[in-house]
């Protein structure tokens, strides 16, 4: 691991309150940044204040979508300390989204320490109330300054902050969503399994249009049949069906979340049987008529943890769970985010200290 | 149309050789810029030194793909006037891939305009040896400096260009394509056509590995059965086939070319029979063998036409036209570069004079 240079801001911000601030702005006062090319690897990791960066309009980034991103949060527990939820998971996924793009990878280890020592000089700015936490944002892009299609030797990693409350502040509450039936994210053989720019720019007309319906998000269906489902808009999709804990299975087309991986993990040590399958949208839509699908939710770094109150495709309406939050979603958000707040013993060792 | 600033360097740029210089890299002096915010439109267009551009590390271009591009030629005719070809095309069709990404449109006729100003500033830049042009690149992407999923309400739209030679250095050579197999671009509902960053994302890994294995290019099969050709990576497919001109139909997974469109309707006024329908791999592979195929190439902005060789696929592999170049290929090649370089009669109407 190379030595990581600090540059405190001379200048610090006002930090806002976590219980108003919306998602995604509030942006912290430094940022982590480190380049790569393809004779020297990556050099010069550094925390320095956060500001604008400079780059040749040429650069890859504003033109060939080379750009893989990761979301994860530091909390702050009861006892004052941060800490980190399962970064390696999101740093082995940048890896796997990095390769399908020809972004070059790192070392996750160290990774997770340039993380780390990030979030340290920026601990003041983790929230101290259940619910509110730092959300860290690394992304990592191409820059070489080369307009022809081929491969990428210069690269730069960031990390980047903002303060978040509770993703819905009036509390969990059942959301609708409205299945996708035209616009397609990914398919097979794509990039749907990488976390990168692309997807979500294939994703933003329908989410666009579902919100102007009323609906929170929608459900994206598989590219080639049109008849699975896959996940909802930027998060993981689960059911519980007939007792059992059931989600789609990861088929290259679905983004493999670390909140899934997590939730599946701890319905099986509750002796819960967990079945990742395809499921078509027919079989969803009869499951919630005849009461089989028990309990449908969302999951996902920024929310946890979603209730899903109905679906609806086209003119078709069904409810799930007489739209409210079931037992087991509950479960699993409280398991969760007593985890990640400090609240309840971390029996998997899922977290890490930062300080 | 808002007045366009104008800002000279004060530096300029010794400019390359174009017999040498390679595709993408030798920037001119200048670039166009203008910002968009949702509540005043487009403002304050202008031309300035080229140079490096700032961003906040939130903007969404780096994390959500929120960009569209397009590229286009400036030509030097042999009385040294500047011209280029058919640019509102290439808006109409940037207008459309703003259209699924969500990104502000513009006037068309407003950036043909603007355009046409930017060239004309740089239009020293412009060589003037047959086969060499400024390569035009417009650009536009999202800049709001917000994590959450939502709606882009500010953007930036530049033009940046550079000076390009023949893009075959050594002429026109047919080349031999590998039909990939494994990975996807685009699938019907995606972003194929669309000129956006993430398809160019998708693509990058097996152009790499086709590279490597010493092929030109892949061709791309459909997403949804893997059965039928697309385009070649970065260009679209023609074939000369029984007599007729046949292409790939647009099917919303193929970017709608402009040299494709052209050669269409050049083709059409030679009294050739065109067909745009749906091909399978299976049928291209037995008319090479079998000799229907007459003809095969790629045509785009870039390169204009690219006669094929062969076909790879797996371990089989056929020759198009004893790997020779066809005529037809030809004869497209010299109307076509013959009416961008001022060098035959634009019967259409297709070139826009600059000065």
């Amino acid at each position: 691991m190379m030595e990581v240079k600090v540059t405190k801001t001379t200048n610090p911000k006002v930090k806002p309150d976590p219980a108003t601030v919306p998602f995604g702005v509030a942006f912290t006062d430094h940022m982590f940044m480190m380049e790569y090319d393809s004779e020297n690897g990556w050099q010069n990791p550094r925390i320095v204040p956060f500001g604008d960066i400079s780059l040749n309009p040429g650069a890859l980034v504003f033109h060939y979508g080379a750009e893989v991103f990761e979301g994860l949060k530091a909390y702050r527990t009861p006892s004052g300390e941060v800490q980190m939820f399962r970064p390696a998971e999101n740093f082995k996924r940048m890896n796997n989204s990095a390769e399908r793009l020809c972004l070059p990878q790192f070392d996750v280890e160290d990774a997770v320490e340039y993380l780390r020592k990030f979030v340290e000089v920026e601990k003041d700015w983790v929230p101290d109330q259940y619910g509110t936490s730092l959300y860290l944002r690394p992304f990592l892009f191409g820059t070489d300054a080369d307009l022809a299609l081929h491969g990428i030797s210069h690269a730069t990693f960031m990390v980047i902050a903002c303060v978040v409350g509770s993703y819905y502040k009036s509390g969990l509450a059942p959301v609708d969503m409205l299945i996708e039936m035209d616009d397609v994210r990914a398919v097979r053989g794509g990039t749907g399994y990488a976390k990168c720019g692309g997807n979500y720019a294939a994703a933003t007309r329908a989410g666009e249009k579902a919100a102007k319906k009323g609906y929170s998000q929608v459900v994206w269906v598989d590219g080639v049949e049109r008849k699975y489902v896959e996940e909802g808009g930027g998060m993981n999709l689960m059911f519980v069906w007939d007792g059992k804990l059931v989600t789609p299975e990861l088929n290259g087309s679905i983004l493999p979340g670390v909140t899934r991986k997590s939730i599946l993990e701890l319905a099986r040590s509750w002796g819960m049987e967990t079945v990742e399958r395809k499921i078509t949208v027919d079989e969803l839509m009869e499951g919630c008529k005849n009461g089989t699908v028990q309990e449908a939710f969302m999951c996902g770094t920024a929310a946890v943890v979603t209730p899903i109150g109905g679906f609806v495709r086209g003119e078709e309406k069904v409810v799930v769970n007489h739209n409210k939050i079931g037992e087991m979603t509950q479960k699993v958000y409280d398991e969760l985010t007593g985890v990640q707040w400090g609240l309840k013993e971390d029996k998997f060792g899922w977290t890490v200290k930062v300080d």
